[in-house]
């Protein structure tokens, strides 16, 4: 299994899940980009337990996605302030956001985002930062990084391989040399 | 506990985390945007044992991220083809890559996104899609979308006057008006 564990271990996807936790972690975090600083606002818009709530709040300190910042020192009271790595995973919140939403006609949908300062409706897309092309009209593929182990690459050459042969198969058996 | 775990059902990013799943489940996901379709071919791939490699398969067919399609007849076997809505979860998964990545330095990285047609390494961005700014350099805030019940448009209310009120602090205790 150490083949496959070290490349999950390589794998940016499996490394930001880790690092974003379970899903009160995730709502933590949401609701501290929502401006959300204190333990008690925290208790208060979320269900949770406050023994549960400040294990969460320990874990994301921990992980350098908020910073605690005393805010009275008499009586002694620390707020959670994203830091920049914190604020950094909006687009996570905003890919969720937009996925949950799509999947509603705009009448139905709960909750919508909006510019703070002209109150206008936005629709969050991923696009390719060097064209502005919106990815889900591209087609793409993860390739091994500098910095990939073998494994990791090896994994990545099996991937190519399944998808050369896929596409072979769906000409009816004649592989294309010039093909990716 | 009523009002706020009403909200939550409400929330579009704790919706979206209910329906991705686990860990295991996304993992199984960005296999299947990687071209992986067979239940041999994820058991390759992911450190998981086989029953729970089921079990998670079959969550993702009932949420409607993953179809079953027939490919062979004798014997009987299924593959796992991605759904438009699973299709869709790209962005979500994307987000997790860039988010991943973004802490590394480029020679870093174990993991790149590639332009299967140019090869060419694409940087995934969250953008407005009307104005194409990213996201990153806006001020965005979470409103009631036309469906909020009322416990949702209290808790943005609620997030609101928070929002005013730091504002007002920041500014030695003068409300502005005209302020959002």
């Amino acid at each position: 299994m150490k083949r496959t564990d070290l490349s999950e271990l390589e794998c940016p996807i499996a490394r930001s899940v880790d690092d974003l936790g379970d899903w009160w972690s995730l709502m933590i975090l949401r609701d501290a980009l929502d401006g959300i600083r204190r333990f008690d606002e925290f208790a208060e818009d979320l269900p949770i337990a406050p023994g549960m709530l400040s294990r969460r709040l320990r874990t994301l300190v921990d992980k350098g996605l908020l910073e605690k910042r005393r805010y009275s020192e008499r009586p002694p009271r620390d707020e959670y302030v994203l830091t920049a790595r914190g604020r950094s995973a909006q687009t996570v919140v905003l890919a969720l956001l937009a996925w949950g939403n799509a999947e509603l006609a705009p009448e139905d949908r709960f909750v919508t985002l909006r510019d703070l300062d002209t109150g206008r409706e936005i629709e969050p897309v991923m696009t390719d930062a060097a064209s502005g092309t919106p990815v889900a009209r591209m087609r793409l593929h993860a390739a091994p990084g500098p910095a990939a182990s073998a494994p990791t690459r090896e994994r990545f050459a099996r991937l190519d391989e399944r998808r050369r042969a896929r596409r072979a198969q769906r000409r009816g058996g004649t592989d294309v040399r010039t093909d990716h």
